[in-house]
C-alpha cells in the first residue's frame, strides 16, 4: 500500500490526489469472485472492467498463455507473423456479419478506435476526398484514451479538463429513452434522433463527414439501449451518405449480449468497421482491434495509390501470446459460456427490475449481461440525485462492506459480471445490491440531502 | 498462410496490398533465435522489435504469467489496485533520476507517449495557462502510431498518406552527424541544432511551448546518436522555459543501452518525464508507461483545482499478469544481463564497424546493442542509395537467406539483437551480415544500378 502511495499514478485520479492515492487492493480472483487484501470475498460486479467475460482463474487461459509463450513469445509483425493470429483473424471473421473478413490486431479498445480512425482518414487521403474527415459521435459515448479516440467521448467529465480535436468531432444526442424530453414518446423520440442525424448530414455535407463511431448499448454512459429500430436507420443514412458506420463493440462484443458480435445478431445492423478489445481475451491480455469490410479494401488495392502506406500498426499488433489466449477464450465462449449467457439473461434483468421498487432507484436497464441501476432524486424530473454525486460511490462502499463489488458512475451503478454467474449467484447480487440501495437511502435521509 | 492472406491485415501495409498480403511464418523461438515455418534457424537481429532483450524462451517469464494468471489474472484499475503493479512501480522508480518518482502504466510505446502528453495538456490547463501546449519533435523520430503520438514522428513515410495534429506539433531537425551539412563539423553542427532550438523558442514564445519529446537515440530513424552534449544543452532550454522534457526511453530503456534508463547514466540528463515499453517486458506482454517528476504532481496536488480530472487510463492499465512479468524481466536483467550487455557491446560496435570496409556501406554507427548500418549510392554526397530504395529488403532477402533477420529500413539495416548475444553469436551475425551486402552489392552491380 505504501508503495503504491508514493510511486503508482492510478488511472483517472484528480490533480488533488495524483500520485498519492492508493485503492482496493485485490489479492486474488476465482470465478465471479474476487478477494480484497483483507480476504473478503467480493462477487466481481463490473468483471473487471467489462471484461472477465469467462471469469477468473481460468486454468486454460493461463496455461495457453504459459505453452505460447515457451513456443513463440513474441514475432515482430512489421516483418513476420504467427500462426495464432491467422488463425484468430479467421475464427474472428467467421462471427462478423456480411463482408466483415479482415481483421486488425491492436492492444485494447483506445488502439482499436484509433486504427479505425486512421483508417478512414487513410482511405479517404488515398480516395481523394481529403476533406472528407470528421467523425460523428453521441453524448454518453465512450470511446478511449488517447487523444483522439477521447475526442468521441461524450460524458462532460471525461474531458472537463482534458484536451481533444474538436474540430474533427461533431457530438450528436444521446439515444437515451429514460432522459428523452418530458411528454415524448419513445417512438417520437426515435424519429428526433433520426432526424437530428440527417439535419447534420445535410447542414455539414456528407463530403465532409468520414464516419460515425457508436456503441450499440453506451456502456460507460451508463448502459443506454437504444430505442428500437434506431440503430438500422443510423445504419442507412450512413450508407447513403458513403460515411463510414464504426461499431465499438468494445464492450459488447465476445458474449456480454449473448453473441461475438451484437450488431448484427441483437441490432441487425451490417457496419463497415466493427472494433472489439475486452472480452476477447476476458482482460487476461491486453488485445483488441477491428474487424473491416474486405470492400473497403478492395477499393484501395483497386486504386491508384498502390504504394500509399497505411503507416500503422504497433509493436504488440499480432501478438502471438494474445492471439493464443483470445483463441482459447473464444473456444470457451463458444463451447457453452454464450449459450449460458443467453440462457441466464432473462433472470438476471428480471431480478435486477425488482430494485426499482426501491424509491431512489428511478430505473433499472439493460440488455443481455450488462445492467444500470440509476438512482434519481425525484422519479417525477428523472433528475439524477443532484445532492449527492456521489450516490454510486456511497452504494458502492455498502455493498463492498456486503461482499459485491459495484462499478459506481456519478449516479449510477453498473452490474455486468462474468457471463459465467448462475441463478444462484444472480440471487446474491442483487439482494446485496439491494441491501446497499436500502442502506444509502438510510444515510442521505438521516443527512436530510435527500427526502425520498 | 492461406487464412492470413484472406482474414489478417498486417501492419504497415500499403493500399496495394492491404489484407491480401502474407508475412514470414515465425513458429517458434529461442535465445537469440527464431524458427521460421520451412524449419530455418534465424537470429533475431531486431530483437522482435527492439523488445527482446532477455532472449526467447525465458521459462522463468513463461512461468510467471501462468503463476500471476492462476492468482490473479485481472483486477479494475479504477477502483482496485494489485501487488505486482505497486512493487514493479517502485522498482522502475528506484531506477529512474531525479525526482521521477511516480509510474503510470499503459500497454506500450505509443499509450506511454499519449499519456505524456495528455498528461501535460491537463498540467497546464490546471495550471491555468491553456495556451502552453505546442510539442517539439524533430525530424527522424518515432514515437507511436496513435494520431497524436504519430503527428510527432519525423520519418516522412510515416506522415504521407496519414493525417496527424499538425497544428499542435512543431518540428525540429534530426541530431543527425552522418547527414549533417557538408563542411561543418560535429561541434558546429551541435551549435547549431541548439541555436535552431532557442531560435524556436523564442520565435513561437516559451509561454506556447508545452513539451519537447526526444529518444536520446532516434531508434527506427537510423540509429541517429546525437553529437556529445547536444541533450544537455536542451536539457537546459526546456528547464529554463519551463518546457517539460519528455525522454522517449521505450527502445533505449531496460538495457538496450546497457541500463535501466539511458537518460542519465549515458546522457547526463534528468528529464521531467520518461516514457518506458518494449523491454519492460521483453515483448513478452504489452506493458508501457511513463515516470513522472514528483514535483509536477506536486504542483498539480498542491492547485487551486483539487477536483480537477485527470480523465485517462487503460482497462489494462497496471494489469497484473504484464507487471508479474515486468519484475521477473527486470529481474533477470539486474541479475546479469544489463552487466552483460555493457561488457559485450564494445565487442558489438568493433565488429559491426568492420563492415565500413564494403563500399556500399557509408556508415556503420551505434551505441550500446543497437546499431545501423547505413548504405549510401555514393560515399562523398552520403546521399542513400537512390537507385534503389529497397537496399534494405534486399540485404534482408540475402541474410534470411544466410540464417539472420534483419530490420531493413528503406536505405538502412538496424541490428539490435536480444542482450544475451555472445561474442560467437555476434562474429555469425556479422559475417551474415557481409555476406548479405556482398550479395547486394554484386546484384545491384550486375543490374547497373550501382557503380560502387
Amino acid at each position: 500500500m505504501e508503495l503504491a502511495r508514493r510511486h503508482l499514478v492510478q488511472p483517472w485520479p484528480t490533480a488533488g490526489e495524483i500520485g498519492a492515492e492508493t485503492r482496493s487492493l485485490i489479492g486474488e480472483g476465482e470465478g465471479i469472485y474476487i478477494t480484497d487484501s483483507d480476504g473478503k470475498r467480493l462477487i466481481d460486479g463490473p468483471a473487471g472492467m467489462w471484461c472477465v467475460n469467462v471469469g477468473h482463474r481460468r486454468e486454460e487461459l493461463a496455461r495457453v498463455m504459459y505453452e505460447q509463450a515457451m513456443q513463440l513469445s513474441y514475432n515482430t509483425p512489421w516483418y513476420t507473423m504467427n500462426e495464432a493470429s491467422a488463425v484468430l483473424a479467421g475464427r474472428i471473421a467467421g462471427h462478423a456479419p456480411g463482408d466483415l473478413n479482415q481483421v486488425f490486431f491492436t492492444t485494447g479498445g483506445s488502439s482499436a478506435v484509433e486504427s479505425a480512425l486512421r483508417f478512414m482518414q487513410f482511405y479517404n487521403n488515398v480516395r481523394g476526398r481529403p476533406e472528407k474527415k470528421l467523425i460523428l459521435s453521441r453524448g454518453g459515448a465512450y470511446h478511449g484514451s488517447t487523444y483522439l479516440s477521447a475526442s468521441l467521448n461524450g460524458r462532460p467529465r471525461d474531458r472537463d479538463w482534458m484536451d481533444g480535436a474538436d474540430d474533427l468531432v461533431i457530438k450528436l444526442s444521446s439515444p437515451d429513452p429514460f432522459r428523452r424530453p418530458a411528454g415524448m414518446s419513445i417512438a417520437a423520440f426515435a424519429d428526433s434522433l433520426v432526424a437530428e442525424f440527417e439535419e447534420t448530414v445535410k447542414r455539414v455535407g456528407a463530403e465532409k463527414i468520414g464516419a460515425f463511431v457508436g456503441e450499440p448499448v453506451q456502456a460507460s454512459g451508463g448502459v443506454i439501449v437504444p430505442p428500437e429500430n434506431y440503430l438500422p436507420r443510423i445504419r442507412k443514412i450512413c450508407r447513403d451518405n458513403d460515411i463510414l458506420y464504426v461499431s465499438d463493440e468494445v464492450v459488447t462484443g465476445f458474449g456480454r449480449l449473448g453473441h461475438v458480435f451484437a450488431s448484427e445478431e441483437a441490432f441487425g445492423i451490417e457496419p463497415d468497421i466493427i472494433t472489439f478489445a475486452k472480452g476477447v481475451t476476458s482482460g487476461y491480455f491486453p488485445l483488441g482491434g477491428m474487424v473491416v469490410s474486405e470492400r473497403l479494401l478492395e477499393e484501395l488495392r483497386r486504386s491508384n495509390h498502390p504504394t500509399a502506406m497505411y503507416a500503422h500498426g504497433l509493436t504488440y499488433s499480432s501478438h502471438p501470446v494474445g492471439c493464443a489466449v483470445a483463441l482459447k477464450n473464444l473456444d470457451l465462449l463458444e463451447g457453452g459460456i454464450l449459450a449460458h449467457a443467453r440462457a441466464v439473461t432473462p433472470y438476471f434483468q428480471a431480478r435486477l427490475k425488482t430494485l426499482e421498487e426501491l424509491p431512489l432507484v428511478g430505473e433499472v436497464r439493460g440488455l443481455g449481461l450488462m445492467a444500470c441501476v440509476d438512482c434519481v432524486a425525484d422519479r417525477e424530473s428523472r433528475n439524477p440525485l443532484e445532492l449527492d454525486r456521489n450516490v454510486g460511490m456511497r452504494i458502492d462502499a455498502h455493498c463492498h462492506e456486503l461482499g459485491l463489488l459495484v462499478r459506481p458512475l456519478i449516479n449510477m451503478c453498473v452490474m455486468s459480471p462474468p457471463l459465467t454467474i448462475t441463478k444462484e449467484q444472480i440471487d446474491d447480487m442483487v439482494s446485496i445490491l439491494r441491501e446497499g440501495i436500502s442502506r444509502t437511502m438510510d444515510e442521505l435521509r438521516k443527512e436530510g440531502v435527500w427526502r425520498g
